[in-house]
This record gives C-alpha cells, sequence and structure tokens, in this order.
C-alpha cells in the first residue's frame, strides 16, 4: 500500500478515522465480472461525505434554495485494495485531513466485514458561490467543525 | 408476447415507430449474472424520450429555468424478451401513442442488431407546473407535434 | 390511483404487505430537476426483492456458482404517485401476489416517513435454467414459502 | 492545472492524446445541483478505456469466457476542471502514458465542444490471472500494441 502518496504514515492514517457510514453493496452495482464495478466507490464516497457534512450541521445549509453556497468537487481519488462483491457490508470512513481557506482534503477508507480494507481514496471538496463560481471561505467555526468531529455515525 | 397488455396488433404496433435512438451497451451496465441489469432499459427508455421531445423542440423550453412547466413521469413499465449483453448496440423507438388533455403514453421498444426485439415497454408523461405541480395542458400545435413527428434520429 | 390496474381493492392490497426493506435516496440519484430521477425505483426494487428472496432462503441458492437456476425479471412496473427527494427514508414493501408454475408476480409499495405512498409497481420473476434458458418450475416447498413468508426486514 | 501531479508538461501530455470516443451527458447523469454528478465521469472513463482497449484487439479476449486473464482497476482519479452539464457531448481521449510488466497507466482527457477541458484522470489497470490473482505479464506484442496505438475512434 505504498503507492498511495496521499498517506505518510498508514497505521496512524488509518486510526485517526472517527466518523463512519455503512454500505451495503447492492447486485445492480456488480458488473458481468462478478464484482463491485469500478465505478461504484465514488457512489459511496459521495453518500459517506454528505453524511459526515451532514453530521457537523454543513449539508442542510448547502441545500437550502436560499443558500448561496454549495459544495464542487475538485478531484477525486481510489486505489483498490480487493475486489469487493455483492451484499458485502462496508465500514465507509470519511475524515477531513487537512483544510484549506475554503477547500477540505476529505479522506476515505472502506473496511470489509472481515476488518480488511476494501479500498481508500480520497478528494478536496471546495465551497463555491452559486453565482460567482468561486470559493467562499470557510467561517472559523466551519474550520473547527471539520477538523474536530466527535465521534458519530455507525 | 401476447401480455403486452398496450399492445393490439403487434405487426402494426411495431410499424408505428419512426423515431429512433442508438445506445450501446455498457460495460457497468452489466451485473454479475453477465447480461444487462434489468434497472438499466428505463435509464435507455429516459434518454430516448428526451432525444425524442428534442427533435420536437419540446425539451428545449422545459430545460430553460425561466420555463414554468416540466415533463414528469407517471408511471414506466418493461417487457424484457429477451437476455441483452454487454457492448450491443440498440435501437432505441419511441412513439407517441395517445395524446391526453396533459400527458402522453410514450411506447419504446429496443431492437438488437440482427433486428430482434430485446426489451419493449410504455409510461406516460405529464407536463406539469413548477409552481401547483397540476398538469398544464398541451397547445393543439404540441398536440400536433407530438402525434405527426417526421423520421428524425438515426 | 384507479389506473393501476394490478390492483383490486387497494386498502386490502396495501394490508398484504409484511416484508419491507429500508432504502435512503442517495444525492447522486437525484437529477437536475432536483428530485429522485425516474429510473431508480427499479433499482430499489431489486434491491428490496432480493432481500426478500434473501429472507425466505432463495437468493443463497441462485448465487452459488455451482447452482443451475438463476432469477430474471420478465417484466416490471411503476406508478409514481409523488415526487420523492434526496434524503428521504423508504420503506419498500415486497410481496408475492400470485405464483406460477416457475414465475412470481411480486408487488412493491415505497411509503415515505409520513406514511404516505411515493411509487408502487410490480413485476414477474422467473426461475430459468442457466444453460437451456428455459422455466424451472419451483418446488412445493418454494411455493408455500413464497406466499406464506413470516414478518421480516425492518 | 498544477495540481494534477501526474502531468508534467500539460501542453505535451494534451498533445500526446489519439484515441478518443464520444460521449453525451445523459440527464439520469445529472444532481439536484443542476450538472453532472461528480460519479459519472468515471464511468465515461471505463467506457473509454475499454474501446481503446477493443481498438487495439486486447477486450475481445478477456470476454471471452474461456481466457484466463481480465483486467482490473487498481486506481482511479479525476481531477474536475470544469462543471459540466445535461446534453453536453465530450470527447473522451485515452491514452497509454506507462507500461509495466503487467499494468498500464493510462490518461484520460474530456474535452467539451467549445474545445476547452471538462475533467482529466489517470488510473492503472492490471492484467490478472482469473485462478490466482495475481498479475500476468504482458507479451511484447500487447506492449507494443498499448504504446503505439494507431489514431483509431472518432
Amino acid at each position: 500500500m505504498g503507492k498511495a502518496n496521499y498517506i505518510d504514515d498508514f497505521h496512524q492514517w488509518e486510526q485517526g478515522f472517527v466518523f463512519c457510514h455503512l454500505v451495503k453493496v447492492r447486485f445492480s452495482e456488480t458488473d458481468m465480472f462478478g464484482h463491485l464495478n469500478n465505478t461504484v466507490p465514488f457512489i459511496y464516497f459521495e453518500e459517506a461525505r454528505i453524511e459526515f457534512f451532514k453530521s457537523i450541521g454543513f449539508m442542510q445549509d448547502w441545500l437550502r434554495s436560499d443558500n448561496e453556497t454549495i459544495p464542487v468537487v475538485a478531484d477525486l481519488q481510489c486505489d483498490f485494495l480487493q475486489q469487493i462483491f455483492y451484499n458485502e457490508q462496508l465500514k465507509v470512513y470519511v475524515k477531513a485531513h487537512t483544510v484549506g481557506n475554503s477547500s477540505v482534503d476529505l479522506h476515505y477508507m472502506a473496511k470489509r466485514e472481515d476488518g480488511s480494507i476494501g479500498f481508500i481514496g480520497r478528494g478536496t471538496m471546495v465551497q463555491i458561490s452559486k453565482k460567482t463560481g468561486k470559493g467562499v471561505p470557510w467561517t472559523v467555526e466551519m474550520k473547527n467543525l471539520l477538523l474536530h468531529q466527535e465521534k458519530v455515525g455507525i
């Protein structure tokens, strides 16, 4: 697992996750090679990320039609460590790795039922203005919430 | 094919299609049983239906943010006549079967490359007001366009 | 709701459901009209149907690679009664309406959190031979399991 | 665009693409924020990648049920440079950036109709044995085909 250049110390990285969201692999998410199709982990990342944002109160604002900011994805990546199969229950962990001015680098880790890691990933989200499309800085309170989330989720 | 109760005379029904949209089965649309997953034909129906609506100029209005109406799906059904596989190219035909006051009953037929029929279906669309959610009647011109489309598509 | 021709007495039909599977609407399942895309209920139907089949022990056999039968979808339909939105939690009910020689007509009902019905549907599944593609009759025990399922699920 | 650490000289990188596959954004691929959902570019990458592999004759072998190797995705990433909208036609370019013993690092670039770049990405594929799950080395001929593909596609 040395190839994931966004991880320095793997053990420490793994220990840093607190928030987690449960996902069960759907039949329609497999492909004719018999395993989870490679495009699906990004759906799980989005679902877990939004639950994470809900847990700290961000998503509620972003979804209000009168709100002037929305989050957009700047980049995404996934390292597939093992094949995943139909009906597996995955714990998809999310954490804020680093927080920028108007962005946050989120890291992801999906654990299988046997405790092994199925896939990991990361991606930067940016809070932008709906009107201008430009980044809107986090408040100090938001930065604190992103970095010091309490244990929530499953 | 006697079970499809929305078809009286199959040969006549088949001959009534003019508009068609080409679709190629994606790898990610297969499942672990090795064939096209049963949820995907409805994606093809939507794609073909929208191309049909574009061909008669309806979709362009519905997509304008200042337009007060949008189309919604009232019901959908699909009869799966044959298994479909990865990489098949399908001709997805669409036609307006009957036109109501603010609704239209669209019929669908997907032909495989050998000319056999893979799946068929139908579904009612309703033009509704974004504000009230209630049906907005077609104009006479729209009714004519729905029923007398010229040969377009592939 | 008079149009759903697969329902005689709606109240009685609604009362006949026992098995139910919980689903939460994903962000990626919405579309630019702001609601659940019309293709997604069929994904929920599949997920709920497979959980139903697991609850009576059928799916486990069908998934074994040395098993000679698989279930295939013969037809599917959905009536959309209300718009569904991001983050809604739906109770997707499934029941066997009628059982044929090698087929079963499954009915579906999705309830929203306020108890109202979001969409309903039905579809026939057939147990076929992987080799011949032809229907393989249910055993008497299987027919009993299909029709007399106990309260399972959520 | 300096953040994409898999690109040295952007202009040279862009010029290196030859193979391209056309994709049209489906309505069902948008989300309630009104643009292409962030999970969809990976579907386009897969579709374009498989067309690339077909153009050099690899996919045909991998799909044969008696073939002992299949390709699997080791990692994937995408940088979203612009929002993409419904109905856009994208040219999705694919090229082999580097070829390993049994792996290939594929790069991707999606151009919009105005010639601007919507998103870019990369990912490593590995040819593995279905039985052992271990990498199976490319032949010399395969390495040549990966690196010297002729102009194909659209």
